[in-house]
């Protein structure tokens, strides 16, 4: 069939104001949040699972590439079309279906925004505790495909961890729905484990019925500033090891410190080599104060040189605020940044931040080092201009060193933002030939024509010799 | 090659101690806690995952088939060895190989026993909260494989959440590792999950690392008596509804209680339709108390005749023992009981057991109800006689009957014990025949040849109407 031909027939299946052909939206769905950029046959945006799938029944009949996207914030590459695929869009479809106060679940649509559904449960005193904290704008269907995480995985977990199940379009069109609203289910292969995180490779996600905890009633927010950074690495371990349990423990370095203030000041310690955020919550105003105030000792004992507690909300939500203006922040210094997601066990947080500042220095590279440091989850960005080709081919030593570090002590390459286009040379490194093989056999057994997200998770022969940028 | 020849290998590869081909060798692998029983070809246990290895190799070479096993305690026929299969024991390797305090891990061989595995880690403060309650002398890899749930997972989650790595031997004898001591990871597909639950029918799993929490300082537990099962099954959902948060909520029905306190008295109210167990569990005590207070009080504005503190640990350990002792009980009513295992969502607790009663009574059955009602996870058995063609008639029915009610109200067939045998023609109603061809596909991608725990998981032709005991 003709171009023309199929974009009429997608022009049948979801309307024909809901088909984009025209350049300009070409190259607005032809890129997510990194620096890679690629043009789409044409972008389809559903309003329904069954016009998804029949969008699927073409591509299977026509051989077409799919590439599903939400909001297009991810930090891997992985919404990018490749190989003049259809754009997939699904934030037509986002309505909050239900929210389940008696068995604590939301059920929404992929293209439901992160802070709609938060507002809406929180007037319940429910809340939905992944958050992408930078991406309050991102949509629960592409978080679910990344297993995004977020500044609250350290006390609650990933996003994977509150998905209940699933309404999935598999590649040829079958709509299936996986797991339920029960608590335990061990019926069969856990499908739902496996769509999520799969970054649109196995299927497009329609529809997601997610956790929801109770909202706890106090929260509190610290801030501990070193003139080390390996003193603030080192009093995250310490913490997780005398078994205090924080929401979080956000990190950043001066490198970061600087970027904000200079970029968006919010009165952060340009004296210190490190930051570190603290959030506690609970429902005891008690306990909660002294967990917080047991948190603060140890950083006093570890080598805060300033540690200061949050008197009011507005001083809290002013340094959160601040943490999620790192990204913007670092944006701002130079014309591109390339931000990588190491995950690393926690007794490995001082030799990661260590290992990265060896990187910068020895490849004369700026990296912030930032990140969900309570979780062990870093995010150095390397900030660089593209259009330098002697500094990009430092970059890439740079990155490739960092994710060969990552691997070396235990950790992985991907913590939340999942492998797409990025790290996708880097998967045998990571997981080894054989694990390498089965996930590559179920990628073949569930799609078998290869149609959903091409190019994505699965590396190009060469392995990390193909790497570029 | 012949019969003696494959037995001589596996001597080769295991040792000659370690390979069992006596009758009674035969025997005593061929059953599980069902009254399934099949012999094997022969029973090899080997004592590094490197002999699991060489073992599927032998086996992938003469196409033999594999059943891996664990203590061969669990309720759904998963470890019973059909189709001549090798039985694989893994109960050599129960080596506990470090306690990681700082990333709080445990790394464990899969023959490691609970109960074992518990004490080391309680005496480091830590705890291992799947809890396979009847079950301390199982081992973890088989409820790995089963992904078993227990009496505290409506705080603290099933064994899955737990998994932080996997070692596993794929059918062909690769050794793969999926997973790690890091907290977060999204690289890839999610294997961990895929190979956890997945009841030997991927692979077999050699080494487990597992995630351990701060012991929590201090326990309650407390007792409400309904003389209405209704009322108590009620409570529950209220409960879970006014956002309370107990370790867990056991249920015992009448008959339960009668068998128990027939059996191993426990000093449990014979005047009780229904009793119900509560744990609370956390680090102040006077918040544990306060929760404890709020679950008695609710329990006691919804109908329940008798609520009881226990005063003591001992008394504490009294009640808990009994709750231990349901299923030996049990077992020595009738001659035979078939054990279910439904999960549905907290808010139909009561039409689930509703609908239990009306199905032993419309079949004549006996069907003590109790379970994990806090989850949603009951465990309806039904006490019978095998040797009476008639009896068996209607048990089959009530069976089918209890699945398919379970099912209709949003729920499935297995919270924590799987699905081996004995649910696996119900699968298609409780996936749907697309969901289920998914699995089919991963499992031919991963074991091609079917030699992994053959007969198990997948229905065989007929559905429903093949289903028999």
């Amino acid at each position: 069939m003709t171009e023309t031909g199929i974009v009429e027939e997608l022009r049948a299946i979801a309307g024909a104001q809901h088909v984009l052909t025209a350049e300009e939206d070409l190259l607005a769905y032809g890129y997510d949040g990194t620096w890679y950029e690629s043009r789409p046959l044409a972008v389809v945006l559903p309003g329904t699972p069954q016009e998804v799938s029949a969008v699927h029944r073409l591509a299977t009949r026509e051989r077409i590439a799919i590439t599903p996207r939400a909001m297009g914030s991810g930090l891997s590459g992985g919404a990018v079309p490749l190989q003049n695929s259809l754009v997939l869009g699904v934030m037509r479809m986002n309505r909050i279906l239900e929210i389940d106060e008696v068995n604590r679940v939301a059920v929404v649509q992929a293209g439901v925004i992160n802070a709609d559904l938060q507002r809406e449960v929180e007037a319940r005193g429910l809340f939905y505790p992944p958050d992408p904290s930078s991406l309050k704008q991102s949509a629960i269907g592409g978080n679910v495909s990344e297993n995004a995480g977020g500044a609250r995985c350290l006390k609650y977990g990933v996003t994977g961890d509150y998905v209940a199940a699933l309404e999935v379009v598999l590649p040829g069109g079958e709509i299936i729905r996986t797991g339920g609203k029960m608590v335990k289910n061990v019926t069969g292969y856990d499908l739902r484990r496996l769509f999520t995180g799969a970054e649109g490779t196995l299927g497009t996600i329609t529809e997601i019925t997610l956790r929801l905890l109770p909202k706890p009633k106090f929260t509190r927010t610290a801030t501990a500033a070193f003139s080390a950074l390996e003193d603030a690495a080192g009093t995250v371990t310490a913490i997780i090891a005398a078994g205090l349990g924080p929401t979080s423990i956000e990190l950043m370095d001066a490198l970061t410190i600087g970027c904000v203030e200079a970029h968006a000041p919010s009165g952060l310690p340009l004296d210190a080599d490190a930051l570190l955020l603290f959030a506690v919550d609970g429902d005891d105003e008690g306990l909660v104060e002294r967990e917080q105030q047991a948190i603060v000792e140890l950083a006093e004992s570890r080598g805060a040189f300033r540690v200061q507690s949050a008197a009011t909300q507005a001083e809290s939500d002013r340094l959160w605020a601040a943490r999620r203006s790192i990204s913007p922040a670092l944006a701002r210094v130079r014309p591109h940044k390339l931000g990588e997601d190491v995950s690393v066990p926690r007794s490995a947080i001082v030799p990661m931040v260590r290992a990265v500042r060896a990187i910068a220095e020895r490849n004369g590279l700026l990296i912030p080092i930032f990140g969900h440091a309570g979780d062990g989850n870093l995010h150095p960005n390397i900030l660089c201009d593209r259009r330098d080709p002697e500094e990009m081919a430092r970059v890439l030593v740079g990155a490739r060193e960092i994710f060969e570090a990552a691997v070396a002590l235990g950790g992985t390459l991907s913590g939340e933002h999942g492998i797409g286009l990025l790290k996708k040379q880097f998967m045998e490194l990571a997981l080894g030939a054989d694990a390498l093989a089965v996930m590559r056999a179920i990628k073949a057994a569930v799609d078998p024509l290869g149609i959903m997200n091409p190019g994505k998770m699965f590396p190009e022969p060469g392995g990390i010799s193909a790497f570029t940028l």
